[in-house]
């Protein structure tokens, strides 16, 4: 019986899990449950899983007796066997940091933990002999592929739907709005990492992340558009032979997929895929001058140090901006790359410097977003060029 | 230094055999060659890699100080470490359980082999704790896809290309020449397999020889027509997650697995894929009712017995029959169907049983067709009814 605790357990991942974890009763048992802001559906959730343990932005007044913690003091907590790292953006950080310390198995779907601090949280896990597991579709995919594999890869090819507007032209894209892009063809995902995969953000994010998770080279992380999704990944190895990690797409597989981890169990929950359906399966280069977040997002990994960490605030902050209707789709993007571009790297940074860049960031871009909503009032669009 | 025993150095998969040998001097060295009738051919080989050992029907006057042995010696030798076995039909079921009671490793190509004998086959691997390794490209690909899993699969899925005809109607299939079905669109190939490529009963075979490579039930063996042959096979685990395996169609890649495994090694003469050159991958269910062969076989598979060596004895004689142009390409399937139906099946057979199927089988089959040619001549068509 492994003891999970979720953190973000009211986000979409989070409520994934709990499927899974309510599906495999025999498996599985939820010990701690954190949330933020969404207490309502918290409540829920303890009421029905009944967790030793929890957290959440304000204490609620439930009645209830488990404790309530820091997310930090449940991550890393002696009862707890396996922490399910579920939150989004930043929040991640702290209590990732706190799990791998305590040698906790950590299965992560926050990838911003991974693209903001990479090296450190690489080289704690390294330290505690603590595992990571990945829980992104793609990720999880290529962790499949690699299985009993002796060598290590020659290629990583991490699929893409290409999200709702990939045949867009420039003009299309301008006028693209957030109801549009809420509205992914796939998968059914959180409104940030919805517009990230509109942008394509979302798979920069990812190459980031695959480089820390496997530890492998950028310049052999590929890209292929696949708009159907039931390729969620490949490996080449280096005698030509590539493995794919096939399956309907639905996150509670690859959810399922870490838990079960090296063991398979079955789900009757889960999809099967259906091959009278599937009469084809097509691919696509990827095209980065379209979709200038993905250079943007590759560049930054590249570049490493306190890039990323200003990549993630700058587009988080971008994105709530495009979500409230105050700048245009592809300002996403122009925002992003003026962040960056006045931003002073700082390589191997501690902790305290990843997070001063995110401030910094969310600072820069806040302001560079107003004074840009004030030109676009005065001269309808904006200045700032890529 | 692994010492390989290559059985059939002269057909196709023998040649491509030698093919990667040459290609990596440092891991692999030729020991013993045995050929049949391509005395010249086999001369050539014997010149350029001086095994110890060697075998052919007749022994060549080479001037060559290498040992005539038979193949059965050859396979079973103490100093050989590894056999390749690329005979073609019944040739390699005795020199295969000779290599098996010595305990070498074995690398089957020749699926009859466990088609014919698979209980015989599978149970002497498994007292002397000797490998078969696979070296037909979907079965290569399955146990790639079974790497590093712990449980048992749900379901395999053997791709097919369909062979040249598969869009054939019922009409066109009757008018098919040798001429015709000795051009395979995918892959290049020995003639008799190329027309059991064409009619699918080498998916049939396939099918039995994955059941007993695998420990597999039939039932749970599918069959999927993928034209570009780029997918080899899949394997769907039980929780709905499938793997696949990919590559350029080229036997040297599954070949080099064999002697690879568990390791991989680069070899540039092995072609990669091209993204960029594939744009879709296609499926579509497999059609029974129009290659009735593929019927025959798996149902020849699940009686067992003495059945499947009477399946592959007639097929040989009906190709052969068809490459002379004494029978129609529907034929072949007439004439299979008609020994199977005439055979009295024996459960768990012996070596000599099974042995015994196949001469009844080539014999009844042989006097089947002549009654036939003769019936053709006075009224232009087959009348035996599947």
């Amino acid at each position: 019986m492994k003891k999970i605790a979720i953190l973000g357990s009211t986000g979409s991942i989070g409520r994934q899990a709990l499927d899974v974890i309510r599906a495999l009763p025999d498996e599985l048992q939820v010990i701690a449950l954190t949330g933020n802001k969404n207490l309502k559906l918290l409540e829920i959730q303890i009421k029905e899983f009944q967790p030793k343990m929890f957290c959440s932005s304000i204490k609620p007044d439930i009645g209830y007796s488990g404790e309530f913690l820091s997310v930090e003091d449940i991550a890393s907590h002696p009862e707890v066997d396996f922490v399910i790292v579920a939150t989004s953006g930043k929040a991640g950080l702290s209590p990732t940091l706190a799990a791998l310390k305590a040698g906790k198995t950590v299965a992560l779907a926050d990838k911003e933990v991974l693209v903001m601090a990479g090296e450190i949280i690489v080289r704690e896990a390294s330290i505690r002999e603590a595992q990571i597991l990945p829980i992104d579709s793609e990720h999880s995919a290529i962790w499949q592929c690699l299985q009993g594999e002796e060598n290590k890869p020659h290629r990583l090819f991490l699929t893409a739907s290409g999200g709702p507007f990939y045949h867009y032209s420039q003009s299309q894209l301008a006028a693209v709005t957030p109801e549009q892009a809420l509205q992914h063809p796939v998968w059914k995902m959180g409104r940030k990492v919805t517009i990230d995969s509109a942008t394509l953000m979302n798979k920069g994010l990812e190459v980031i992340e695959a480089h820390w998770l496997f530890s492998f080279p950028f310049d052999s992380i590929e890209i292929l558009i696949h708009p159907q999704s039931i390729v969620h990944s490949m490996v080449e190895f280096i005698d030509g032979s590539l493995k794919a990690q096939l399956s309907w797409p639905d996150m509670r597989l690859p959810i399922q997929y870490a838990l079960s981890y090296p063991q398979r169990w079955t789900n009757s929950e889960l999809p099967r895929l259906d091959w009278d359906k599937i009469n084809s399966l097509n691919f696509e280069s990827v095209d980065y001058d379209k979709f200038p977040c993905l250079k943007l997002a590759v560049d930054a990994g590249k570049s490493g140090g306190t890039f990323p960490a200003v990549l993630c605030a700058t587009d988080e902050v971008a994105v709530e901006l495009f979500l409230s209707h105050k700048i245009s789709f592809p300002d996403i993007a122009k925002i992003v790359h003026k962040t960056l571009e006045q931003h002073r790297n700082i390589s191997q940074p501690s902790l305290e410097e990843i997070l001063a860049a995110d401030n910094w960031a969310r600072e820069y871009a806040t302001r560079l977003s107003r004074s840009h909503c004030e030109e676009t009032e005065q001269r309808g669009n904006l200045e700032i060029e890529i």
